[in-house]
This record gives structure tokens, C-alpha cells and sequence, in this order.
């Protein structure tokens, strides 16, 4: 902060993940920092309730806590994932690693990452929480704002800067929909989740390969497994809500799982599939694009409020915590300017979390269907062949988007590109093969040249269909 | 009504077009209706403020008020407007008419509409109507309403079914993204409007062609006017908001009105139009689409509160009012039933909402650019041409939307198969062009040969690009 300027003050709202991490950039600037959760403090609660378990950390969201000093104390928690583990149907079990053998992905606990987060943010002098105070009232334009207390206390403030990080349902994009025109999506994927729990087996020890992420793909569901610091995993199905319907008693919920997830059921236990099936029923997802993401200097929003997406890439959090990198860059760049640097901000961000978001709903479709196709793994080997070949020309796009900083919107790019590549060279391999049957035909017509023929263009036929699908 | 059914209880939520038009159709089913506006009775009120002042009625809107016999009466008022007469930037007037010579839309008075809706509807004696009574309640699975008067006093009540008319900023339906997942779409487009009048010419006559939508077509942006029964017309100026804030003095309005629209500027009157641009800004257009319309048998969204859309094809009146027959058809084939009829309208309604909400976003680049191309006008002729030839298999796009109750997914459909066809006869014609050209090259290659080729490859040419644009 430079002396002469007076100190700005910033109001955070919302105290989860992404909103702890930007009171601790924010502070870190030298700004006044509140920060207002309307639940209680997550570091004196007996249950968290709602969201899932454990999240799939990569290099964006490290790098945003490396920024703030977090990443060594948040990964030595964290569980090392180096890749797909498939669970077939008849109980085979493949492996697909993510990028290099020396790559992987984090298993962490929303909780303690969370916790961490907050305990940091708390630490800046310049940082002041305020726990159960729920928004009332909330003047985009002025930044003026009320928060309730729990006990029907009024709190109310004057802010430079209303940074809303109050996630999916947040109230100060509801709030800019009312006040200004906010171009805004939402779509509920036709697919629930549930979760269900692999406790340690009897030895205290994880119950499957400890360094995976587990997916037991069915083309049209699937279910997933992370593993945790206890040593269990936590499983999550997903599946359209209509088969989810279709499953009305626990019984019907045990026929399916013999049916479909067989190597689950020692696994998981089967009276705790029952009671999970008989307590809980299955939860939405929501996929949100708006923009733009501020208005005029005085409110942004960042994070889930600004652009929620389905779980299935792993980027959720750690799109939100790079939005943290991204708005710090740009007020660097325009000097704590907030009209210039939100203005920047939205522009600069909004082809990328357009991206990611089509990317995640995209993914589901690999993780559920694609990885059974040989078509998809045999694309897998050529990509991590020519990454080897080419380590900074031909990054394949899992490699790009977990483990690079490479903006969202350049990974869909460079992705096409490699298509294109890959049709064309495949062209003119057929048309070399073809003009080599003209002109050698007669030489060709022997057994082993007519078997080749077919053999080529079966391969380039399902290699086309899988670059278009 | 069958004798021996308890009489169902329906709210309808807003007084607008769709709301009253609904309430006649709910009533003519023997439904006690209770139909509730916030705003004062439009027919006690001396200004209307906000929203447009005329609309084009066409077939879809008529077979709605014929059902509720009010065709007569709305037509003897409106003013027929067989085609589009085009103002060029040099004062050339050219008519493109929108059908055969018979067909016409209508410019009718929105307020005079609606006071004659109200006005039957309050007719029936199984409607209650209410005014300045605002919804503060409304819980969309059982029912329950409360309402608020302007002099404080709540009004509660409990019907079988809500039926959300309220609008583009539909209360109802913000209440069912509260409360159910319901997929939202908003978008406003970057452009904005702004009216203005001409008046009558000194004699106390139309100042230009009656029966005509005029547009002055200008590729970026456009004006466009309709008649009014008072003699004058109520012109529109739609262009991007960036215009409209580089014009921020009114002698820039009239700088770029004298290089824009100079015909314009005596019919308008110079003051007028320093007048409107001191008084008013441009007002912005938004497009809303979202899914499913109803929840449970309890609640249902029409009109803009369901399918907002942006001005250009003529259609967000008569669209929300086929809403109306066609709810009234689903609740005919569920005999009442409400929980059927609702989720049946939703599965038909939603790819035709869909569809008129894209066609309208397209149809502004044909108003303000494709009318300005000599290719438009052409494939607009041969339409016209295969349209008289085959009267029931070659409907232009337009007429299907306009003058027919082709559901507005089968007119996108039809006509992407009407492009297809014009493309492979194009082909066709190429191929058989060009192996004549193979064959009989030496006899084709006289001057006029050459010159007929290259004529053919260019028609060819600006063919196919305008059919894919």
C-alpha cells in the first residue's frame, strides 16, 4: 500500500473457501478487510452440513495459496492422486494416470482447508470476521450494507469494495440482477449426487489403492471415490434423478448396487448403503454462467457466485482461487483503481470461466462413458506420446487444466487445434494409402495388403468419430 | 365445467395482455378466477407509463381473441400493414411485402388492448378482479397467496392453481427459482430503444404510407414506426447502447439524425427530436427462457413471465397469447387435471417458446441488414415464387411465424429443410454445369460461355454463403 493513499476497505462476503483466501490477498495489499459469514465459525462446529467432503486441489489453486504462504501447510495434508483408477464391471481394476508419472492431483478435506483459511485471514491485523451475520441489505452501487445477527442485531457499514464470495446462491448477484442488467444462466443438470462412505478395512488401513481417484463408470452414472487423512474413501454417486426414483426402497437400493457396483458392497458395507439410501435422497447440481462479474468499482463477484459449475474436472475451487491471482494481478496493474481493475477483471475472466464451466459439464461424459472406449484411452497414449515428444507444443488437455496455469478459454483452444492436427495428418495418411492403391494397386490386391486396407480405415473411421464427438 | 366437480380456484397473477386474455379463458371453463394487478386499473388511468405503445397482432394473437370472441372488436380498431417499407439512407422508398398481397399484420394500441381484456373479462361473473394489490407471498406448492394494497391492508387466499402473467420480472417465477430447480436464462442484448412520434401531417393525415411497418435499415442499427389509429406513427430507434452514449448532447442527435435518417427528420420535427433526446435515455431489451413453465399442479408461468423476448419478430404478444389456447387445449385433453395438463404444457410449450425467443434475436439482423441485400430480396422472391407454386409445402419462414399456427419449432425446422433443398439443387445445378463443362469445354469456352460460367460460379457463390449465414 503506498503511504499516501487512504487505506480502501474492502467487505468480503462470505467466509468459505474462496472468500477466506481473498481476506487474506486483500489484506496482504494493506486494505481494511471485514469478512462476513452467515454461519457460524467452521472452527467450533460439531457437523458441517451440505457440500462434499474432500476436494481435488491442482496447480491453480496451489499456486493462490503459495501466494498467501498456505500451500506447504494445506498439502501435507492433502493425499497425492496420480490417477484414474477404473472399476469394471466384472470387478478389473485399470489405472489411467492424469499427465507424467510425477504428476497428481490433492485429495483435501473442505473443512480443514477451509479452517486453515480462516485462521490465516484472522491473522492479518487488517483482517476482522464476522460469524452468523447474514446480508439484508446490500447497495451494489454505494456500498452501503446491513448484516443481521443471530440475535436480531444490526450491523451496518460503508465499504470501497463489496467483494460478494458468498457462493452458487450468492445474495449479491441476486442483488445485481435486480439492479443492473446482468446477463445470467443457470441449469440444473438433469443428474443428483449422494454420498456414501469407505470406512479403513479392519487393519485401520485404506481399503483400496490409497493414491487413485476411484471411478466406477456405467455410461449413463457413475460413482467416484477420493480418498482422506482417515484412512477411509468418500464415495459419491452420481446418476440421473430419474433412476434415482426408480430406486424406492432399500432393497431396490441393494439390487442396484449388486447389479452395477459388486466390489462396492464390501467395500462400502452393505447395512450402510441401506441407511444411506433410507436417510438421504439425492442432491442437484447447478452449472452458472453470468457476467459481467462487477459493477462499476464499488461490487464484484467471484467464486461459485460468479460462476458455479459441475464438480466432474475437479476446478471448482480451484478456478475460484485463481479468480483470487487474477483480481490481484489487476489491481496491480490499475494501481488499487477498483473502476479500472473490476472493469479488467471481468473482462480478462470471463472467457475462462466460461470455459472451465463447458469444460466440467463436458468431463462427466469422459469420466462416466469415455474412459470405457478404447478409442478414448488409445487417444490418451498418442496425446501423452507427442507431450513427450513435445513437452511445450502438444499439452494434453487434463495436463493443461490441473496441472498449468494455461487460461481455461486457451486450453479448449489449443485442444481444437489438436484435433485439427490429428484429423488432418490422418487425412493425408489416407490420401497417401490411397494414391498408393492407385498406383500400386495390382501389387497391393494380395492377402496381407487388402487385410491392411480395411484395417486402416477402420481405425482412421472410429479415430474421426472420436475426434468429432 | 362437468356438474359434479367441486369449482376450481384460479389466481391469476397480473393484469397485463396474457394475464387478462388468460382470465377470460380460465373463466369460460367455469373456473372461479381471481385476477391480481399491482398496478392501478389501466382504464382509470390517465398516463400509461413504460413499455411500447403499439404491437403487431397477428394470426396466432387473433385465434386467441376469437376464442374468447374478441377478435372483432380488436381488429376494427388496428391498422392492417401488409408489408415493410424501406426507408434507404437516400430517401428511396421500397415495400417488400410480408406474404401474398392478402396477408397483414396489425399495429394495435396496447392500452386500448388490454382496457378491452379487462373490461371482458370483468364481464364474466366468476371473475374478481383486484388492483394495486402486490404479491409479498406466494408458496408455489400449496397455493397460499398473500397480497399487500397500497394502503397496507393484506389480502390472503388459497387457490388450486397459480397462474404466473406477471411479466418479464415475473414474481412468480423468481419464486420458483427459490424454490424448485428451474434452468434460467437471461440475456440483454447490447442494443437499446428509444420512441419517438410523427405526428399527423398539417391536413390531419398519415404523414407517410399507412399500412406499412417502415423501417429505415442501417446494418448496425435501425428505426422502425406503426401506424397509430390517431393518424400518427410511434417510431422506435434500436441501436447499440455505445451509440446512444456517444450521443451525449442533443445537437449530436441532431447531427447524426441529419446523416442517418434525414427523411425522418421533417416528419418527426427537429424539436421532437431534441426534445426526446434530452428527456430520455435508451431503454434496454432482455430475453428470458426457462424450464419447466410449472410446478407441480399448482403453479404455472405464461407469457413474458415464462418466455421474454426480444422485439424484433412481432411475436411476445402473440406468442403469450397462444400460450393461452394452448393451455386451455392441454387442460381440455387432461380433463382438468391439473398436475397433467400442467406438466403436458410444459413438454409442448417449451421448444416453441424456445424457438419464437431465437427468432426474434435473428430477425433483428434481418430487420436492420439482411433487408438491405439484394440476395435477401432475392431468396425472398423465390420463396414467394415456391410459396405460390406449392401453397403447402413451401412456406416462407415468415409466413409460417405470422400468418399460420405452425408450432414455431416446426417453422425452424421447415425452414432449415428449405435451405437444405435450395443448397442441393444448387449443388446439383454446379455439378451438372461443371461436367457439362468437361465434356463440351471446348464449344463453352466462346466468350459468353466464360461469362455465363463466371456469372453462375459467382450467383453459385453469394447462394451459398447467404443460405449459411
Amino acid at each position: 500500500m503506498s503511504a499516501d493513499q487512504a487505506t480502501k476497505h474492502v467487505a468480503v462476503i462470505g467466509g468459505g473457501l474462496v472468500g477466506a483466501l481473498n481476506a487474506c490477498f486483500m489484506a496482504k495489499r494493506g486494505f481494511k478487510v471485514d469478512l462476513f459469514e452467515k454461519r457460524e465459525d467452521i472452527r467450533t462446529m460439531d457437523v458441517v452440513r451440505g457440500r462434499s467432503i474432500n476436494l481435488a486441489l491442482s496447480v491453480r489453486g496451489r499456486e493462490a495459496l503459495r501466494e498467501v504462504g498456505l500451500e506447504e501447510v494445506v498439502i501435507k495434508e492433502g493425499i497425492k492422486m496420480y490417477g484414474r483408477m477404473i472399476h469394471g464391471g466384472d470387478g478389473s481394476l485399470n489405472e489411467i494416470y492424469y499427465g507424467r508419472k510425477d504428476q497428481y492431483i490433492m485429495s483435501v478435506d473442505r473443512r480443514k482447508l477451509n479452517e486453515v483459511l480462516l485462521t490465516a485471514a484472522e491473522k492479518y491485523r487488517n483482517v476482522q470476521m464476522h460469524f452468523e451475520q447474514k446480508l439484508v441489505r446490500c447497495d451494489i452501487k454505494t456500498g452501503d450494507l446491513e448484516f443481521k445477527s443471530k440475535s436480531g442485531q444490526t450491523n451496518k457499514m460503508c465499504v470501497d469494495l463489496i467483494i460478494g464470495n458468498d457462493g452458487a446462491f450468492s445474495a449479491v448477484r441476486q442483488q445485481m440482477m435486480k439492479d443492473t442488467l446482468l446477463n445470467y444462466e443457470q441449469t440444473y443438470i438433469p443428474h443428483g449426487y449422494m454420498e456414501l462412505c469407505i470406512p479403513p478395512n479392519s487393519l485401520g488401513e485404506f481399503n483400496m489403492g490409497v493414491n487413485y481417484l476411484h471411478i466406477w463408470p456405467r455410461n449413463e452414472f457413475m460413482m467416484i471415490a477420493l480418498p482422506n487423512q482417515d484412512k477411509s474413501f468418500t464415495a459419491t454417486l452420481f446418476m440421473p434423478f430419474d433412476i434415482f426414483n426408480n430406486i424406492s426402497t432399500v432393497e431396490e437400493a441393494m439390487v442396484f448396487f449388486r447389479e452395477k457396483f459388486p466390489d462396492s458392497i464390501p467395500l462400502i458395507g452393505e447395512e450402510a448403503i441401506r441407511e444411506t439410501f433410507r436417510k438421504n435422497k439425492a442432491l442437484p447440481m447447478v452449472s452458472i454462467k453470468c457476467s459481467p462479474y462487477h459493477v462499476g468499482g464499488k461490487t464484484v463477484i467471484m467464486g461459485d457466485a460468479a460462476h458455479a459449475m459441475v464438480p466432474f474436472y475437479g476446478q471448482g475451487m480451484n478456478a475460484g482461487f485463481e479468480d483470487c491471482i487474477v483480481f490481484n494481478d489487476k489491481l496491480n496493474e490499475h494501481n488499487d483503481d477498483f473502476d479500472a481493475a473490476l472493469k479488467a477483471y471481468t473482462e480478462y475472466r470471463k472467457p475462462d470461466a466460461q470455459a472451465i464451466n463447458d469444460l466440467a459439464m463436458y468431463n462427466y461424459v469422459e469420466m462416466r462413458k469415455s474412459v470405457n472406449s478404447k478409442m478414448f484411452l488409445l487417444r490418451k497414449k498418442l496425446d501423452n506420446f507427442l507431450y513427450m515428444l513435445f513437452p511445450n507444443r502438444w499439452v494434453p488437455l487434463y495436463t493443461m487444466v490441473s496441472f498449468s496455469r494455461t487460461r481455461y478459454h486457451e486450453c479448449i483452444k489449443r485442444r481444437e487445434w489438436q484435433d485439427k492436427m490429428l484429423t488432418k495428418s490422418l487425412n493425408v495418411g489416407c490420401v497417401v494409402l490411397g494414391l498408393s492403391f492407385v498406383f500400386f494397386g495390382r501389387h497391393m490386391l494380395t492377402k496381407q495388403g487388402s487385410l491392411l486396407m480395411t484395417l486402416t480405415e477402420d481405425i482412421a473411421g472410429n479415430f474421426k468419430s472420436m475426434l468429432s464427438a
